[in-house]
């Protein structure tokens, strides 16, 4: 049985005692939060979330990419959200290589180059700055007044706000 | 109070209660769930996901972007995922506009079109099998034999595997 069919029999559980369904499109809490793929930050638990309450986009890295901005454009312009929670974390696979390494190493194999930025980054709390800039810097979130940055402790549980 | 620092009241109550500081950085069931930012779709209810299991990868959609796909080569080259499953739901706000308008309304009011495509789609079970082709296609994603795609209905809580 492989881990998919694994995730398949929970999703039957799930069904069998659903009663959430006629929750609205657009998010009840106003709320996009973009926060790393990373297996321990489960954002449901950490802030509390359940379905129906906000956006959720995530990436390696929880990095401002052109398609992290695609998201949150559409978040705010087509279904209403307001506020926007970026979250990096401790012990992020993102520190632990570099953009240079990590494609020299897949052309090596491959023999083709990504036509990608790997995003990794050396400084958790510059990459949120950074994260917090890209997002000031995009003409296309119209709001962002109520934009803030954090990092996730995983040795602790904690949340972190780390100021631009 | 603004809705974000309820999330960070949430985070609080949360780290006080915090017993898993000990789990490492690869994901326990070697599995990466690419779904949409949707706010219904809750992967850690439905799957039965909790802290440490899967990299959990979403943006508007539910889209194989390419920053889904460096986030996908992340996660198996320096991660150890090996498989995959994708994510689409009904009722999905990427069924309810077209790149061309939502770009075109853009560029009336800021002056600007965007830079990328918005990746709108009419038919949720088509993107599905897009998503599922285009991981096929990439040259940089080495772990390709355990790719499934699925349709969750936000009306009952069900998931509905897409074949390609």
């Amino acid at each position: 049985m492989s881990v998919t069919d694994r995730l398949i029999a929970a999703a039957e559980q799930y069904a069998a005692g659903f009663d959430k369904g006629h929750l609205p499109l657009p998010p009840a809490a106003g709320v996009a939060i973009l926060a790393c793929m990373d297996a321990r930050l489960n954002p449901y638990g950490l802030l509390g979330l359940s379905e129906g309450d906000a956006h959720i986009i995530r990436n390696a890295g929880g990095v401002v990419t052109a398609d992290a901005r695609r998201s949150l454009a559409i978040s705010q312009r087509l279904l209403g959200t307001r506020e926007i929670v970026l979250i990096h974390h401790t012990d992020c696979g993102m520190l632990t290589f570099t953009d240079d390494g990590f494609k020299r190493d897949i052309e090596a194999e491959v023999g083709i180059r990504p036509d990608w930025a790997a995003e990794a980054f050396p400084d958790l709390d510059e990459d949120v700055v950074q994260s917090l800039n890209r997002i000031k810097a995009d003409p296309f979130i119209p709001h962002k007044d109520a934009v803030r940055g954090f990092v996730y402790e995983v040795e602790t549980g904690r949340l972190r706000e780390v100021k631009a």
